[in-house]
């Protein structure tokens, strides 16, 4: 696989509904970053499953590598996708309901042998998770991602020390 | 609806390996009581979604009105019955891990608005009710259902009269 | 059983207090685009059983077919109503304690086996999915609401696609 | 009140199964030990609401001052009881189901107010402390009582230097 | 026992914080609508375990024939309390971290065999239940209380009406 | 990514203890079908930190492309392997202490942002599917995978028919 | 070990973001009223794994004699940090996440036999408790903080006190 | 604090029963390797209040520097323990009732701010952990055990060394 001209989808960004925006755009987001252009399509397992079949079928060949999908409650989309697919699965539980997410992760993660959707922490966190491992995952043969995956890791540890500072300046400020 | 003659399936009982029907059987025997003709499968909403697929949407024609379905684990099984019917779907969680069986009553419950399943008990208690809420249902529009589902009130008294009995039998005999 | 005349309640809600109609509300509501008459009451398990035990046997006789009920906390307007009839019992967990509606939830759901609850979601997403649900077992026998789900059915898809054009305009404007 | 001769029940130990009797069985044997005249009784909330609502009414003017009550699952029999009397209830959650009680124990604690179920920790030491809490409201007026949950209180202590003593034993002979 | 004159303590309402009052006054107040004379103490298992043995143990001469516990967290107060005492001990677990009182319930709720605490639901409904449950435990003896508690369950039938009664007028107004 | 020889490892399976080689061994053994090939280690985040840092840091230039880890009770070593790492780190949290796997669960899937850990279900079926994600993501690169995941999927399907064909068996035969 | 000056930190109080100040800030006002110094770092096991290694193991040659740890999530920093010293550590498990610390709480508490983490309860609780818990350490061989630890026992006993003042002035006033 | 002669115990193990001696034994043992005197004693802070008060009270003129205080259900003898002493108290959270040590890992840790009880592993492992921690208390003003603990931990890097050397052997044995 060569590295696909930037903008042109390598990624889908599933959720439910649109109001899942504001976490899964971190998805979005920090996919950017890393140069992996993604596409944001609104889909449900139990109210359009019609809707889901026809799009992950025909994902592949429009140059999608990999799904990322984002669902609360009964959390079956990722489950739902993965299960027409062979290309990687990675789902984000979103807290959803009164169950904390609770209900999201477990009806996420417990897939039975043979059908693995990777799960990432609940919400923005998972999110943001999704997009790194996507592009760890694309890294594997693509040189560029890579290097920017080499630069993140960099950025990670460098953010802790901005921390520490705003840490120290804090103190010094006697601002607890 | 006019009552279907015995031995015609109404209720089609869905589960997700032939290891389920220790559990399973229980809906199926409790149904014949009722005289309820069902027919036992094994399908997976992930490892052949295509095969749940042309089942559930086949299945009315064939006479099927409700479905009952047993899933453990990440229990997807009865979400995506729903989500290609309009009849009834009755799910019962199993505890098919080390979670006990929580992580399927959460991915079996936590339904979306629009798509439902009614949830019964883990394990053989709902397999059980399972098919007496399916008896239930059908009596609504099927006299013998109804008769027999009140000898079945019935005969819920009367075994607890006979549990008392054991216990008085055995508080006599010192057994404790 | 004939289509009753709109209006004629065939569904009974019933809830633990007058706080909780917000919640089951929705029920009703739902019920009432499908054609189904309900009427709602406040009764309580444990302050009022006696009104309960009236209501519920009294309802067959008056044309209700179908109960759905709403308890928070220890939970037990269901089962006590299941206890009563052998008419469907669908009911609707509450998280009404700081348990955020666990308890609600297993003291609804796990029934002992011959005495079955028809469990649906927490809250609202479970008041409207009992609603549907009673829909689709009188629909079983009334050709009026079989059509009316099916034009649900194709709503629910209509609405997934109406809140991905939202999301592609959200993207198209930037405002993630 | 005054002490009633010994054997004429004052307690009723109610319970969902005879197969419940070796837990509950602790219940009765404690009471003895005080004194206390039992009487144990198979009834369900769920499967013969009718002698559950005549017993508990019936039981007073029999002598029965106190319940205590045994229930596994959608425990509601504690709820109902308590729904029913004035008279102090007492329940002991069972671990009857792969959710090891926590259903139990949420279905009975979580009572609204007006209507207290005096929850006991899960199975046989709830049993036992059924028991012994029954004593200390009975012994309010009656001495007798009193001067046996005194010795109680005392054997307590005793067990536990019983229990140090064969701590030292198995240390002394090296069988760790 | 005979009937203490009103105000005379018979009640004692313990908690681990003046922050607590909000809740714990539930009990007081309920308790006084019975013509229970009650006294609250700040006092913690924990922090201050002299002041807690001494109060317990001079609590019976001065009167005192129920102890009311409400406690957060690793809730210890309740059964510390029974450690020290033969008279009922009943404990209203707070949620008073970010557990949401799961922590508070089971810390109170599993007491070993020998020393029962009887657990009420969590936080004002709890509150409540302790008082009402008090009430029953004294009105086995005092026919004031036994009259009172029966106008109690009267009323709580009543206040279900009245609900029903505003559930209809928000109905009738159009107002869900 | 040119597909390495049959036999040169691509996947490293870590795990705790040679006591988990039972269920980390089905990682292995379908990466075997799939024609990749793993090597396994036991190696632990908090018992052998430096060997963990030296074994991650030389994986890659030895061929390492994939980790899979295996790991119960706070388990670290998913996490501490993909802190040290940009390589896909694929987590199996297994029930290894009395808390039935939630720990490791929780320990595993909630990962900040930025360092993403692919978390599949519980043991076996995890261990499992860690292998079927490793091999989706090598696919990507690597058509001869690719052609055996479509083999995979066929096989499940056909499986799920072979489980029916045993279903119907045992159902013609009686022994339920 | 002497007493070292005042100011010289003795505790290390590690936390992964500035954001975490407003809690952990609790323990070092304790530390400080114990005459205890402390420091304050921002770092994380998983972002800056590097800077974790090197700060502990450099941390007592310049007198670090104790570390304490506030982490949330998959909270692994108390951990990783035993995993590199044998100094005591101390972690306050944090509510971070939407499952209200239940994730941090078990990914702190349940280490592997042999690298022992000391954990205290969530959030501020929790960090007040590792000031003290740490100030009990360094007591066993320092004579002036043992001697401020029975200061602090009796102002834990006279705050109770002041509580219930409180607790009667509110009361009095009628003000619950 | 000069070193103690060996044999000498300056750690108490206390325990609710002689029952828990299997696990709590691993707390001895591991304290005889590091050279660490200790004593056992069976005590329970609901049974046997008085003892757990003089024992406490008394233990720091007999040379005990450390508690190390194993209970299950609703665990308060490590919360009493503390409420008695400002020596450092090390609790172990056992499983002992259906609950699966949850009750008593709540119990234990979720200790008010004040109070510190250090809290270890559920059972075995944590009663490992808590002999481990002692050591490292001591060890900050012993020498002796400071240089036990360094080989400790070289101990357990080699234990996974040896465990890694026998997952080979398995491997090349072919015996999976």
């Amino acid at each position: 696989m060569t590295s696909s001209p930037a903008g042109v989808p390598r990624v889908a960004i599933l959720m439910g509904s649109d109001s899942d925006l504001p976490v899964m755009a971190e998805a979005a987001s920090r996919l950017e970053k890393f140069g992996i252009g993604s596409e944001m399509e609104v889909m449900s397992a139990h109210r359009s499953p019609e809707r889901v079949h026809d799009y992950v079928k025909g994902a592949p060949e429009r140059g999608i590598r990999i799904f990322i999908v984002g669902a609360g409650a009964a959390a079956h989309l990722g489950g739902v996708v993965a299960s027409l697919t062979t290309l990687p699965v990675i789902a984000v539980p979103l807290a959803a309901t009164s169950l904390s997410g609770l209900d999201a992760l477990l009806a996420t993660v417990q897939m039975p042998a043979g059908v693995p959707v990777a799960t990432m922490a609940l919400d923005k966190a998972g999110a943001a998770n999704a997009a790194v491992f996507a592009a760890e995952v694309l890294a594997l043969s693509d040189a560029d991602i890579a290097a920017k995956l080499a630069v993140h890791k960099h950025d990670l540890a460098r953010s802790v020390e901005e921390k520490n500072a705003r840490l120290k300046e804090k103190l010094a400020s006697g601002s607890r």
